[in-house]
């Protein structure tokens, strides 16, 4: 499937701000909504952010082979859903699905689909990640450091990304990241129907 | 070599133009010179458009396996040297070396320099690259007819790149141009460096 976009990043790497400019700005990328057993937020839509399920549900899922790729974080669960990509990934050749996923989903997601375009979105220092982190959590606490700790492993996994993106610069890394989707949209696997009619005397 | 980038299209595509624009924009980027054993027109300078040399020179160079790719044209000899790319090439990680050059001397940088971007620039149609031809020579001539099957042919070896850029309008084939190169500067291969330095403590 050549019309994936797999982002990931360490929390505190700006990749959600730039998953949500991407998605503003083109609108022919859906979002891949995940399935989670933890608690449904005020805020959150059923459907939208995830798809709430209850951990017997979820099994459920898991032993009919329902995921992609599915993981344990804080005692939650959280999977991605072959049918969402099925379903949202071919519903059209100018149509993009985006997938906010971690480290491990994302070398799942590889194996399953090797054609999909994976971006990660990493700080420029470590020294910068735990400024961003602290900002956020307000004082250097346990999470901290255990999110810290966490992204240190998390960039080990480099090698699965196609893209690096630098996010030093909020604005400059959307630049790039735009850049990166451009350049997806005009690889030669996606251009090749076109080219195979221009040569039989059509037009784009 | 991870700093090559390789742009091909047939006569009329455009490819020429959109080669200039990318260099004016990008200082960092210098033009591939190519050998020729084809007369030095008056403009033209020798060592900044072409090397010119002599036919016996050229088949020494070809003898002592100075070439990356060679080929004949029309009578003229036409070559890519070693030199040029391994020292332009290796001028340092943000200097990138452009290379206009024919179908057939992509594939054999291709099989040398695999890691190189190769960019392919088409028409929106056959007939518009007939038009854009005939404009371009006043009258439909055997020329014309000659290009045109050219054309053709170097389509069908669409396959040797990793980009297909279609030059329907100008601004809009630069925008995909540039957007491939700034994703090119930003591959994993390009950012391992990068990425490792973070490990350790350093920065961007």
């Amino acid at each position: 499937m050549n019309n994936l976009i797999v982002i990931s990043g360490p929390s505190g790497s700006g990749k959600s701000t730039l998953i949500r400019r991407l998605l503003q700005k083109h609108r022919e990328i859906v979002f891949s909504v995940s399935h989670t057993t933890r608690p449904r937020r005020e805020r959150e839509i059923d459907g939208k952010d995830y798809y709430f399920v209850t951990g017997e549900q979820f099994r459920q899922m898991i032993d009919n082979n329902e995921f992609v790729e599915w993981a344990q974080v804080y005692g939650n669960y959280y999977g991605t859903g072959y049918r969402e990509i099925e379903t949202k990934g071919n519903s059209g050749y100018n149509q993009f699905l985006a997938l906010d996923i971690d480290v491990q989903g994302a070398g799942n997601i590889r194996k399953k689909y090797p054609e999909a375009l994976f971006i990660f979105v990493v700080p420029p220092s470590l020294e910068e990640l735990q400024n961003r982190l602290l900002k956020r959590e307000k004082k250097e606490d346990e999470n901290t450091r255990k999110r810290l700790e966490i992204a240190r492993q998390e960039l080990k996994e480099y090698e699965i990304y196609d893209y690096i993106v630098v996010n030093k610069d909020l604005d400059q890394a959307f630049f790039i990241l735009n850049s990166i989707y451009t350049a997806y949209r005009n690889t030669t696997a996606r251009r090749e129907y076109f080219i195979k009619r221009l040569l039989t005397g059509g037009k784009e």
